[in-house]
């Protein structure tokens, strides 16, 4: 799926569509897998939204040489196998994933799995929230 | 709403429940937001979970001074204020918003919304996907 952004000088906006339709694009049994960085413009992440229909992983296992990541699952369910952990997820899970834990995500065996997943570097945030952020006027117009 | 952590050496792991519940453990017409940093010790971002019921945002508008947002939609719709434009948000929106934009978000009048954001520093993200990545032999266990 090839995303159109809405680009200003100071935000992009693009529209993925509805989550649990990301699987109506795919060829059957295909991934559906979207990155975000290039289309926003991301600079200090980058982010991934994925569908995979029941019973689908990547093949391969993985882990990072400088980013952490953090996966939210949006619906259904399925595993994580985090080193020699082998986890249940489902939606509402969060996970953190240091860089060097060997990592891979299933859906269920009955069950689509929707996900997203950030990647950013380890230790790079210096200031966060009311530490970084500065409080305005402003209304919405209309 | 307080969140346990299940915590290992290379990964943490919290469950938020259900996103469309969010809002059933608040007080009426009041707000969910739910911080990631501190429960699972995240280390490049800082990420919300939040809920809104209809014709909700926060009583302020902001800017950062360091850190990118990313939103994503993931129920619901509203409208989003970035300096002068106001644009339509609903589930599958994803905005980018540079650090020095002033900007709210707010739910629908008939609609709640759910929505995550992620801070991370500009410009900090050094490499990513198959640049950080390192494949693995690995199975699941069972």
């Amino acid at each position: 799926m090839s995303l159109t952004a809405h680009k200003s000088k100071t935000f992009v906006h693009a529209d993925l569509g509805a989550l649990d339709q990301l699987l109506q694009n795919t060829a059957e049994d295909q991934r559906s897998k979207q990155f975000l960085r290039d289309t926003l413009g991301l600079t200090g992440m980058e982010v991934s939204v994925t569908a995979y229909p029941p019973n689908t992983s990547l093949p391969f296992f993985h882990k990072h040489k400088q980013n952490e990541e953090l996966y939210i699952i949006l619906k259904g369910k399925g595993q994580m196998q985090l080193d020699d952990e082998l986890i249940e997820v489902q939606e509402g899970s969060v996970i953190r994933v240091l860089p060097d834990c060997s990592r891979n995500l299933r859906s269920g065996p009955d069950s689509e799995i929707v996900f997203v997943c950030i990647q950013a570097r380890e230790n790079s945030l210096e200031q966060c929230t009311a530490g970084d952020g500065i409080r305005l006027e402003g209304k919405f117009a209309g």
